[in-house]
């Protein structure tokens, strides 16, 4: 249904591109001191705009010094017997610099042949005033049916350092019926897509040591037994010869997926295919037989190892026979594994594998969150495959993301459903050269985010 | 069989060891540019006593700017038909500073309960006048009856960057029938030993790229074989479980001990592993069954690794999935195994164990010498024998050295037979503190090399 909101919407299109240029040339670098004005004059005008807009209320939330403001805004109308939805978005980028291969200034907006070129833009400027604009166009239209609750983040590119602890120490005001994790985006400009899960983590650190000093390799090779072999010896032991985690009771948490939801998900799998194709373009794929490149590195848990050191690496040669090595290790999680028995289900593990030669050590690092499984069943997640495809003409494919979102665990908690929309698409270039928009997705991505607001009420 | 030139060193023996406290002084540190003109300084003193016990020639044989000189003395007073014998020592030493736990100041030699502390004095100066005594010795009473030549490096403990390229371009100047590499010493003060031989050593590095680039673990682990992983599998399939190599063909050369040359050797096997309890002290020995400690480290081949690195491996943790990792190998040789070989053997395997999911590039590095076989039928090792067991009242024992010995390599070729000697001991501390020697060593050493000279006539 089109409402006075929609055509609100499209009639204030030119001013809503011109406010997001306006937003893009604030150069709101998170991660350089010498632009934490920038970010500070960025989180005033988003402010501000908010009241301009109508929100109850808008407040610059300080983080410790040197550290980069937060901006919650509120607009409470719907009344206490509506719903609530709190979404989530950044308004800090990377930094970029001409040099860097940019065709023209990156903080000065450019339309070329369809897009918009600017640092920002996809990364997650565009998020952030299609969200503000969706709002603005229900709020000068008679109201939103939902209450909301607009997060915006100063600190994402720099580490996100203080959210989690202002999430904690005030969830009350971050509650809500549905959660909107607004940042990065669908998987082509014309496929829309919608995450499923998020896999969590559980991080640490293998420490491996045999004889009590660096020896001569000639003096003893042969009568030690190398640590760096030792732990190559284990960590080959920790994967079977088709890529399935061999460390007992690692799978038995996992909920797998339904045949009918894997088929219902097979749509991604060419998208996925492609990327991996395009970026990881390893000379053949691997992993677990009897699942798509997509579902190993989302419906799946792994045992990776994400760093190893021994011995001598520079230039050159050193006889050494070292007395230690070390090795970091993550595993990515699914639901419903738990972060602390998977932990202790590996250092078991090592512990039997470590032959009596050598001594091992398995620290537990400080990385580590649960996976994210989102309720496909939800209200909000049908809602907002409707408004999806509604303005694209085509339905949202489903993924799993392998990856971690802190925030995304951080709000689980606060939320009764939790979703992730984003409006711009994977191919934006973030944080690279030449980053961009589908100008014709921006009021596309507005148009669905009214829909989506409508769509709760 | 007590001759002039026993008596002649016993009678002199206190101006032999104010000499030996004279060399001493002079902080010859080769590694340590501001010391340059202390290395010759002592190579000028070196070169003038020759003179003066009455070599026939002595020659300070300048090397490039910046490093240091060999000397080069010659008596040939014994006459065409008679045997050559090239003595190999050094006269330069490690730096050495009284903070560096010294009980008292390096440079200045201080006798202490029947020892002689100072930097030098076990590594190698005690050795370089051992040999110039004797041989005075025997000059000031009738001559050797061998001609001798004796060759002593200033840069032994800085890299001996320029004494193999003297020995190839000056080779037929130090050719001669036997060779005496003095450096180190025997396994204790009271139990004399003898080198029956060197490892060689082949030097390589192993470098896997899985995916173009560094990945995000998240996003893509599952789906690509991490090189990491696919390093430790390849590493953990090179031994067997008992520590044997499984690279085909890799001890095909191998030339086995008899059990009654092993039955020889076996007086060594205490003294190693009380060597190993005391500087390896790993949590147990390791390697292959059926050798003891001493023959796995000594007789038999190995396949060390060296370094490894991969991936993030600083504090913290970074969820990475590397595009690549790397491992340096080395193997360590015996007789008669050849480099090249051994090389090709390891590529083949390695490149047999690589799976379709990475690329394997082994590069063969410049590090590498076959083994040295010292032939212990020759009469330089019974003569050898013979003085050792005269002077210290009880047999040598004989070990086989895991390490290679550049000049060792080098020298091989051009003498007969290559013998090890040294009169001083493994305890002595060289390159640590409270470096040492046994001062009636010094005196049964002079006897001994007098003694090994008379028996080569």
């Amino acid at each position: 249904m089109t409402t006075t909101a929609h055509s609100y919407a499209q009639s204030h299109q030119e001013r809503f591109l011109e406010q997001l240029k306006t937003l893009i040339r604030i150069p709101s670098i998170s991660t350089l001191p010498q632009h934490a004005a920038d970010v500070q004059r960025a989180a005033e005008w988003l402010a501000a705009d908010m009241e301009q807009v109508g929100f109850t209320s808008a407040e610059i939330i300080k983080m410790p010094a040197g550290r980069h403001p937060l901006v919650l805004g509120s607009w409470l109308g719907a009344g206490p017997a509506a719903a609530t939805v709190l979404i989530y978005c950044h308004y800090d980028v990377q930094p970029a610099r001409l040099e860097d291969g940019w065709d023209s200034d990156p903080f000065e907006p450019v339309e070329r042949a369809g897009k918009l070129y600017a640092r920002g833009a996809t990364d997650s400027k565009v998020n952030v005033i299609t969200q503000l604009k969706a709002i603005e166009s229900l709020l000068a239209n008679g109201g939103s049916p939902v209450n909301i609750k607009l997060l915006l983040e100063g600190e994402e590119e720099s580490g996100s350092e203080n959210i989690n602890a202002f999430v904690q120490a005030h969830g009350e005001r971050l509650r809500a019926d549905v959660g909107v994790l607004c940042d990065g985006g669908i998987v082509a400009p014309d496929q829309p897509s919608l995450v499923y899960g998020l896999r969590g983590i559980v991080t640490m650190e293998l420490h491996l040591t045999g004889p009590e000093r660096d020896l001569h390799s000639g003096h003893y090779g042969g009568s030690v037994h190398n640590p760096i072999q030792a732990l190559a010896e284990i960590i080959a032991q920790l994967h079977d010869q088709h890529g399935r985690v061999t460390v007992p009771g690692f799978y038995d948490q996992v909920v797998s997926l339904e045949q009918s939801e894997r088929e219902a998900l097979a749509p991604i799998d060419p998208w996925y295919e492609a990327d991996w194709q395009r970026v990881a373009a390893a000379p053949q794929p691997w992993g677990e037989p009897g699942y798509s490149l997509h579902e190993r590195a989302g419906i799946r848990p792994t045992l990776e190892i994400n760093g190893i050191y021994g011995g001598y690496t520079e230039a050159g040669f050193k006889t050494v026979l070292p007395g230690k090595a070390m090795a970091k290790i993550s595993c990515r999680l699914v639901a419903k594994q738990d972060p602390d028995q998977i932990f202790e289900l590996v250092n078991a593990e090592i512990a039997r594998l470590t032959p009596a030669t050598v001594k091992s050590d398995l620290i537990r690092l400080e990385a580590g969150a649960p996976a994210v499984a989102i309720n496909r069943q939800a209200k909000a997640l049908q809602v907002a495959k409707a408004a999806y495809e509604r303005h694209w003409g085509r339905p949202a494919v489903g993924e799993f993301t392998g990856g971690s979102i802190p925030i995304a665990h951080a709000l689980h908690p606060l939320v009764t459903d939790l979703i992730f929309m984003g409006y711009t698409y994977k191919g934006g270039q973030a944080h690279g050269p030449n980053e961009h928009i589908i100008l014709k997705n921006f009021p596309r991505g507005i148009q669905t985010a009214i829909d989506f607001l409508l769509g709760l009420a």
